[in-house]
This record gives structure tokens, C-alpha cells and sequence, in this order.
């Protein structure tokens, strides 16, 4: 399971990076949060398409993208105020036996 | 160790909360996402101030925040691409034993 988040000052960019993260499966937890319990392809192919975004020249020197790797642990125990994930399940790959 | 991340569309509710979070010795990571170290007490005194804001009527019904506890698997494991954090020692309490 991972957590994605960034900080993109280009609205195109910042479109583009969220289209690609939800076309890989992950699911949005806040405007700029992605969470999901990725596969080892689908990590690797991810990772490939944020590096090509941070090379974009678009990507400004303010801009930060984070990959968070989350143990079992993080998803038994996050807490939601407020609104919380649609898709709790489908997030953290609750049928799943691994989890990262 | 934690990480805390927020969608708060009023802008006086979401300086209120993104001070409480510095002031309570978290770290900025990106503009809602914050990361730090917190000892139990400070925990719990940040869980009841996050309690206030999602009562403060100024709280939609779709803003959200998430508490999300880090395992070290996280710590050890987090990529940054752009512009990285500044003090991740300070942020991941690199110095204690526990982390969480």
C-alpha cells in the first residue's frame, strides 16, 4: 500500500499527475492525497511516469511529489474527520494477504 | 511518528489548523501535508484540537483530514522527487527510539 501526494503549481501538470495515478488504480483521499495498494508492476510504472513528470519543465523548483511506502499498521490504524474515503477497502487492498 | 493531511476550503480554518500543527512541533512536507514525531501527550492534544476544527462551523461537509500513523518501514522508505524536506531528522525523530 502507498501514499502519493504532491505540491504541482501548474494546473496542466497537476491534472496530468492525478489522471495518471487514478488510471494506475489509485484512489483519491484529498485533492492533492492518493492512496492505493499497488502491485509491483504497477509501482514500477508509476514511478517511471513521476520521474517523467518531474522532468517536466512545468515541474518548478517548489514543486515536491512524495511516495510513502505504508505498513499494515498505518492503514489498521488512520483516522478520518470529516469526509472520509469512498473506497476504504479498494484503498488499502483489505483482500489482499500483502500489503506493500 | 505521524503524517496528518487536510481539504479545508475555508482559508481562516485552514491557517487556524496549519499553525496548530507547526505549533504542536509538526513539519510542513507540502502545503497540506504535515509529518512529525509527536510524544503521546502532544498526540492526544493535537487529536482534541482536531476535534474542535471539525466541530468549527466554518467545516464543510466535504473537507476531511486524515491522522495517519507512520510505521518506520515508512520512514526508512519515503522518496521524495523535487524539492524534498528540510529537516527529515527533525520531522522523522530519527534521534528516538520509538517512533510511533
Amino acid at each position: 500500500m502507498h501514499l502519493i501526494s504532491y505540491d504541482i503549481s501548474h494546473d496542466g501538470l497537476r491534472v496530468k499527475l492525478a489522471r495518471m495515478l487514478l488510471q494506475n488504480g489509485l484512489q483519491r483521499i484529498q485533492y492533492s492525497v492518493f492512496m492505493g495498494a499497488l502491485a509491483p508492476a504497477t509501482l514500477s510504472k508509476v514511478q517511471v511516469k513521476l520521474t517523467e513528470i518531474v522532468q517536466d519543465p512545468r515541474f518548478s523548483y517548489e514543486d515536491s511529489v512524495m511516495l510513502l511506502p505504508l505498513h499494515q499498521y498505518s492503514r489498521d490504524h488512520a483516522e478520518f474527520l470529516g469526509k472520509g474515503p469512498e473506497y476504504w477497502d479498494e484503498i488499502t487492498g483489505t483482500a489482499h494477504t500483502l500489503i506493500f
